[in-house]
């Protein structure tokens, strides 16, 4: 059902608790409208008694004008005493990329967007280190080398922010950017409260596996015979977010820690891609914890 | 959202041509008549304008008795110029499966069938050899020995669709038949058309590769790295029925094609359960000579 | 190099320290005896400078008697300043099965070792509860019940030892046994000290994430996106033994925990199987609490 | 056991016909001129009598010096009956890599070159449509923009193999080149006859499923539920030449033919890069049209 013409869409994502004729509410609500639905996708966690909707509709012959769209939701999401945004296909968001001095992701993500995978623009790539500068300007984003230390962390996360703010940032990825971000940074940038998740890490085990630092070089110390990457969104609680995707590969007696590096490497930038890709086609939604992903 | 208590639930498949609005108009039927939507899926084929439907919801509460739900589902469709079908998750198929001397599927299917992982009843099993009648047995279903050859092939099938309508059996699944059914039996057997798929067969390839006999063989010569197995309905063209599930596994030079067929075994029983679990629980819709699969 | 003909074979395993030549020195060994080589698998642990070697020949032609094998065997070892051992494929080994109640890996394993995937034999199944005796039976194993609880571990282990040495068990595997062995029994089973691997066990994760009981419950919580089972050597400390096998199922939102146990059936008898069969091929090296594994 | 740190060694490569004593006497050629053995793999084709080995070992400390190899090295495998060659691994081959419009599998390449991945050097870069020039010069890799018609194709061939003899090309890797190369070609190219294989090419199926044109629109045509990519050597059979590395990933319903080709691509650069990194570590051989992987 992906579209194959770029057709612009508007997409409603929904939670609210769980109550019989809901899917027929939101999708009549749509069709009054005279949307022609592509997606339409639920999902009812019964120990929670939440209802999770995600609905994609042509914004061609929609009957409401689009600025008036969010508000509309908004009002449904009330009469429903729930939590809605609407997304539209067509407007890219732009997305900050946190690096240090690993190229694999960043030169992924960048090749990806120019190939068209990744819906978004890249206006900004921050480093602690200043090694990915070229890889950032060739593509056009700027640069902007903030290394961090214990001393002076809070300093350089004021300047990370002022800096997502000038750019306009919606969105963080920590491309193996290696330094942990403070639940101030956090709650700052992700002002919307506890249920605002945006910014995106890639961890190079399959989590809740060797949690924390040099997970390969425990995987080889404890003898696995698969080694994986997690996707996940970053909250204060460290390599304890949201899971949106995860990737694994076979390993063996015969690999070293620097094979299950470059193994990992392949996994890591497989899972940050694909769930990048889902968050930017807003197919991802995080409740109680996780996340349902509907693709 | 499987359903976690055995709750009876009305699943509705429905196919007809495209137009917008018809989410909502599925969805308000089932609102309109009081039902609690559980799952509920669609899609799409932009190319051929159709549109695929799967909504399941809970019985207890709906507004229709379960006896006029059939005709007011078929009315429906008649409405939209499509087909659609009802099934009752508390009501479990009748299911023929066919064999030879190869145990490992029959054994897993009725094991999970035991296990209750198949929601299925298996009152008869035949066999063109005699080799797996005390595994038939063992489970209470009745065991028929109907060796086929050239001669008597068409009398053979006639006394099968015999069998069949005695027990009342609804799909035939070929476990390792390594027969071919003809035409006639299957025109017979699935009497209301085309559109009829209620034979399941597991192929020892994943096919397009290796059509035909001795795929193991074939895979061997060729050199390949991955074998597969491919569980899809049968249809008159030998091995071009619509695709339910494929399974693959590596292998390498060290392996024989001994080793092929004993890591294909496993590809088999996995493919062949997945698929008839999916359409057991009527998660698989037919269209174009392929399968949407809603899980 | 999977021999298709069912030809007696010799199978060494060495352990030494590491030095150059070595690899001639064992395969000129068994050319000197007249002996045709099959496999020969060799491994460095450059950090720990160990040498692995499993070198598999031919026992028709070989010069040395069968009954002469071990003890040449042990001088050899003896000067490389090592440990050997040698099996002869012939020879099958003879296993008991730990149970409680869930039947798939049972089950699984019996079949397999009726098809000759598994070259064992199983004279013994002991089960803390009845429920699996029919299942045991049927095959031709003695099966007896012996519940455990805290206050009777210790006789009822003195009772499983007597058991095994009664059946002249060679190998235990815990097929979802769903206890835990003691220091003492492990001890008394495996006599030959802390390098003798004698016990397999199924743990339903994949290792070292969701350690300890219920990991289906604490998977479905941390909603992560793959589930799994490793097979292990039993050690004193639990779910730390050596890794023998992993098998990674993909699970999403909609999997409830009933889904997850069921998919992790699956993978729990395909890990157990294949480390079983790769334990009896003798295929398994244990060093430094890590396997390789040759195949 | 791949080496951790870049200490040199030296690779035999051997086929001959099989009998007893192989092993002995290969490793014992090894340790007789001093050399430590890092690893040593064999294979015997049973069916064909043939026994492949691979043996490396470091060049510090062996007996011969560097340029007496080769001859020893054929002397050897000439009193086996069999053929053998010798590489060394700080000698990095000199691949030329032929491209058309697409990106992902030149730009993977190139980037795992400079990251140490894959040990070659690329100082060449032919392209049928000029859209690559700029990625091979970042790189330092001359551009030869070289449009191939059907009238031109012999002049074009020639053109192409005299810049292979400018530049000491030893490996040709066709990354979606998308264009047939003659027998007359390959010949000229591979000059040491029908068991010299130095092309490689991605081909965007899991073969022999959907050789030719148009792969991913006919697996989705046929509704398959896996696609794949096939690293292979090139031979003048079209898609039959020795199958190295293939990957698979899932589809669905809900894959266009667009998803399938975007999923593909990922599958096509990893199996390509495996594939190239296992024939530049001389872990591959090639045998009656397979190849045995050692690795």
């Amino acid at each position: 059902m992906s579209a194959s013409k770029p057709v612009a869409t508007a997409i409603l994502q929904l939670i609210c608790p769980d109550r019989p004729g809901l899917v027929s509410e939101l999708s009549g609500w749509v069709a009054a409208n005279g949307g022609n639905i592509r997606h339409a996708d639920h999902h009812t966690d019964a120990g929670a008694g939440l209802f999770l909707s995600r609905i994609e509709w042509d914004l061609d012959g929609f009957g409401l004008p689009r600025p008036a769209i969010p508000a509309a939701v908004a009002a449904l999401a009330g009469r429903l005493g729930g939590e809605g945004q609407v997304h539209f296909s067509d407007e890219l968001p732009r997305v900050a990329i946190f690096v240090s001095k690993q190229t694999h992701c960043l030169v992924d993500l960048l090749w990806r967007t120019r190939a068209g995978e990744l819906p978004m623009q890249v206006p900004l790539v921050i480093g602690n280190h200043p090694d990915l500068q070229a890889e950032a300007e060739a593509f056009g984003a700027r640069f902007e080398h903030l290394p961090v230390s214990g001393a002076t962390k809070a300093q350089v996360e004021a300047r990370q922010l002022a800096l997502l703010a000038e750019h306009g940032i919606e969105l963080v990825v920590l491309a193996k950017y290696m330094q942990v971000l403070s639940g101030d940074f956090l709650a700052a940038f992700q002002s919307k409260g506890p249920h605002d998740h945006r910014v995106i890490n890639i961890h190079h085990s399959f989590l809740p596996a060797f949690k924390g630092a040099q997970p390969y070089h425990r995987a080889w110390e404890r003898g696995v015979k698969l080694i994986g990457a997690t996707a996940h969104y970053v909250t204060e609680d460290l390599d304890d977010g949201p899971i949106i995707e995860q990737s694994i590969v076979h390993v063996s007696h015969r690999d070293e820690v620097a094979d299950l590096i470059r193994k990992g490497r392949d996994c890591e930038r497989l899972a940050l891609a694909r769930a990048l890709r889902l968050h930017l086609r807003r197919e991802v939604m995080v409740y109680r914890g996780r996340t349902a992903v509907f693709q």
